[in-house]
This record gives C-alpha cells, sequence and structure tokens, in this order.
C-alpha cells in the first residue's frame, strides 16, 4: 500500500463525504478551493456555510510532502530528511444548538527513512449532552473499532478524554469519541493494510454517524438563550483550538495555510465574563456533565 | 518606592479608569469581582458590558505574591525563590465598527533577590483604520514618552509593532502603540521613581487618550457590513491574544485565573473562510494599512 494509494483513497473519500453532508444538509453546498504548498504538494479545502443544517463547516484534504524543517524536527521529534503526509479533516458547526458540533480526522505520515504511522479520531461536542445520544455515538464509534481490535475502543476513548480537555477550564470539549496518533505495524497487532481500512471505514462512517445525531436535533424549537449558551459554546471550542490543540499550533507555527488550518473555527462565538448557568437548568445540567469523563458504552 | 506603595497607586488609578469610563460611557457601570490566589494576594476585577459606548470592557487590577513556580522559571527565566506582581490590564470593546478596540496594561514585577522591572504598554485596534486618528494617538503616546526619555517612543513604538504582530495572518493586530518591558534603572536613564511615574501617566492618560478616539466615531452610522467585517477583525483580536500574546498564554498555562485573563476576549466573534474585502472598499483599505509597520507621527 503505497502514500499515493492513501493519499487517493483519501481524497475520494472526501468527495464521498462532501456528497453525503449536502444531501443531508438539503440546502447548501460545497465550494471548493484547491491549493498548492510551495515545499511540496497542496490540498482540496472544500467550504459548506448557511446551510439549512450546517452554519459554517469545512472538510478539508491535503497531501503535502517536502523537507523536514527544524520547527517539525523540534516540535515532532522526526528522525529522517523528508516526508509525507495527508489526510481528511473535518469540522461542522449547525444552526441549532441542540445539534453536536463534530470533528473528525484521519491523517497519514511516512518519513523518507521508512517509517510510517496513522493517526485520526472523531468527537463530538454537543451544546447540549443527552445521556442517551452521547451513548448511541460512542456505541457507534465502539462497533468500528471492534472491527479492528478488540482493545482499540478500550485504548483510543480515553486518548479523546485526555486530549479533547480544556485544562485552563477544567471541562472537556464535548463528549469526546476516540483518537489515536502514530499507530503502525510496530505497535499495533495489524497490518498497514488493516490500518488504513481502520481510518477509512472512520471517515465513510462520518456521514451517517453525524446523520444520526444531526437528525435528532435539528428540528427541535430553538430559544433565545439556547443561542446565547450555542455561543458561549463556541468560544469554548475556538479557546480549545487555538490554545491546545496540536495540530493546529503546529500549523500555524510552521507555516500551514492559514485559511484551511482555521477554517475549523466558527461563525459568531461569544464570550462573557463569568457566565454562570442557573441551577437546574440545561445548561448546568450539560457543565455538570462537561467536567468529568463518563464511560458512555455501558 | 516600595512594591505596596505601587500595587497601591496601581489600585487607585483603576478605580479612577473606571469611573472615567463609566462617565464616558453614559449608560453602563463597572460590577465588581474580589478574587484571592491560593499561593498569595489576588486581585479586583471589574467588567463592563451593554453599555452605550462599550459592548464589552474589564478593567483588572491584581497584586499576587508567592514562590517562583518551575513554570515561571522555565518560561520567565527567573532567578530567585519569590515575586511579587501587580499591575493593571485593560481590554475595550465598543459597539459601533467606527469605535477602535483598545488594550492598556501597566506592571510591576520585583524578586526576592532585589531584582525588578516595570513592563506596559498601550496599543489601539481600529475596526477601520483612519491614517489621522492613528497620528493622533500615536502623537499622544509620544508626548507622554517625550517626557521621559527623548528616546521611548523611538524605542517603545517598534517594540509594539513586533509584539503586537500576528505571524500568521502577515497583519498586525491593529495600529500599534508602545509596548515596554523589563525596564529598571540598570537599562534606561531614569530611576526606579521615574519609571514608576512613566507607567502611571500612561495609566492616567489612558481615558482622555481613548476618549477622543471614541469621540470620532461613536455617533457615525453603522450598516450591516460594518459590523460584520468588525466581528471578522475580533476574529483576530481573539487569534492574537490565544495564539501569540505571551501574557494570556503565560497566565494559562501557570494556573493564572482564566476569567480575568480571557476578560479581554470579545463578544461575537466571527471567522468566515476565506473573506476577500472587496478591491477599493473600507475594509480593503484597513488591510493594507494592517500588512506594514508605519511611521504615523511623522
Amino acid at each position: 500500500m503505497t502514500k499515493e494509494q492513501i493519499a487517493s483513497a483519501y481524497k475520494a473519500l472526501q468527495a464521498e463525504i462532501c456528497a453525503g453532508l449536502e444531501k443531508l444538509d438539503g440546502k447548501a453546498t460545497f465550494s471548493s478551493d484547491h491549493w498548492d504548498r510551495t515545499e511540496g504538494g497542496g490540498g482540496l479545502t472544500r467550504v459548506i456555510k448557511e446551510g439549512d443544517l450546517l452554519e459554517k463547516g469545512g472538510v478539508a484534504f491535503s497531501a503535502v510532502h517536502g523537507p523536514v524543517s527544524p520547527a517539525m524536527k523540534s516540535q515532532l521529534n522526526l528522525e529522517g530528511e523528508s516526508f509525507f503526509a495527508t489526510g481528511i479533516s473535518i469540522v461542522l458547526h449547525p444552526h441549532n444548538p441542540h445539534v453536536p458540533i463534530i470533528h473528525m480526522n484521519v491523517r497519514y505520515f511516512e518519513l523518507d527513512n521508512g517509517t510510517y504511522w496513522f493517526g485520526g479520531g472523531i468527537d463530538l461536542t454537543p451544546h447540549y449532552v443527552i445521556p442517551a445520544q452521547a451513548k448511541l455515538f460512542h456505541q457507534r464509534l465502539k462497533t468500528i473499532c471492534d472491527k479492528y481490535d478488540a482493545d482499540f475502543y478500550a485504548k483510543h476513548k480515553p486518548w479523546a478524554d485526555t486530549y479533547f480537555h480544556i485544562p485552563h477550564r477544567n471541562e472537556s470539549r464535548g463528549i469526546g469519541g476516540i483518537f489515536f496518533d502514530h499507530l503502525s505495524e510496530n505497535n499495533t497487532k495489524l497490518t498497514k493494510e488493516q490500518l488504513f481500512a481502520y481510518c477509512s471505514e472512520l471517515a465513510s462512517s462520518f456521514v451517517s454517524i453525524y446523520a444520526e445525531q444531526a437528525e435528532l436535533g435539528r428540528t427541535k424549537h430553538i430559544e433565545p438563550h439556547h443561542l446565547a449558551w450555542r455561543n458561549l459554546r463556541r468560544g469554548r471550542y475556538v479557546e480549545f483550538n487555538l490554545v491546545h490543540d496540536r495540530g493546529t499550533k503546529f500549523g500555524l507555527f510552521s507555516g500551514g495555510r492559514t485559511e484551511s488550518i482555521l477554517m475549523s473555527l466558527p461563525p459568531m462565538a461569544n464570550w462573557e465574563y463569568q457566565y454562570e448557568a442557573k441551577e437546574g437548568s440545561e445548561e448546568a445540567e450539560t457543565l455538570k456533565v462537561l467536567g468529568k469523563n463518563w464511560d458512555w458504552v455501558n
């Protein structure tokens, strides 16, 4: 399985995901923005906005290569002279506060010395956490994980809990999901082909997983306090991405394409000093859940 | 001049500034939030919102002390066992896009080994840059600088240009101002008392400097495209503060009081993928100015 085959498969998955999301949205369509990277490779950033379901969303594909820069050496500890990286990255911000924000990423990295690894994950950020829906989401992910390795969910779910944590708020970004990095035949029971299949299945399942969550909330009644809360939670999403997310920080500091890196940022985010949810309110219930990591599937 | 005297003067300046801003706003008043720091000291965070002029603003005072933590040692290169720090920090976000966002900070730091220094600065972030107003702002700052050292403006203005730069956007945050750090009798021609007077005069001049800028824009007609642009510029402000601002990052990673650190974040910020200002528009003119550093006073 060559890097070209992986990149080509990811590019096809991007197209499939965008088509699926357009169907789900029912109103807006994705724009397409091809870009080249001076040092080698490029990408296709696809963005949707002002849809029926989605206020703003991006599905980015890239396949880049070139010399390992000093920034990459120091921040990623890479032992090699040149690299190849390809992946899909998605963030969707829905209008309706009763529909969750979602993020998915699959990526493949290879060095000229033959080292390679897969990384990725899916995580869900409901503005309002509904335990039954959170359970459904985690069950879907566990079902996929279990097809590849009975230990994957048990390993990749806590990895997401750790990764998607906002230390300065002592909150999780949402209800987590799965996250993994640096997987190869050397540290898993799987072959390279099987690891690729795991990532591909996450990507190809993405639309149906999100559709299920979206349909449960998209027609729910919206009151002003729901919108105000949605905007505050979007603010937290910005805080996580700009302060803590390793991919975002590495991208910005290593001269990546800013517009593609920051397509994850929401429309209309808000910050309010010392916001306090009313005791017993829906907002307070969600904050309670975000204060610790849960075992959703049992 | 003791650290207690400096802290006490800064606290009085905070009260004076808040009173001045309330008068300028004419509608809203500041809330007061006292807090204590477990390791020593505390602060008073004052916030105004939904005013006539100001949509959201914060004027924070703190005076904290305690052991130099490992994070402080590694990030600030401190050679001492315990520290004392006091300062005032202000960020104001006006409603009207024709009024600039403004930031001011004065701070004093002292170690148990006797080392001390002053830092601070004022910078202006107009949503729409008007050269005559930018010149006025810089002239005010230069006038203050010149009273203390004929070289201060020439040194502290480029310091702000360097500091308030957003590398991943290749833009300056606004039209800059002045910025300085680690000033003491050892690296300036001034005594400790004179350095304190310089910082105090910046703080006590803050309201009149901002009032002048605000009065020039607060009654200007607002169209929807002005608001849309204001929200995008607020997004840039968030990017600078969360990705680059050393004070914010240090505060968040060293366990500072999150709500006080992030009171600088705006209400209703927006991110739009690949926003492009129309050739010749007011927005395009502002972007041109933000692309490089200007000599405003000559």
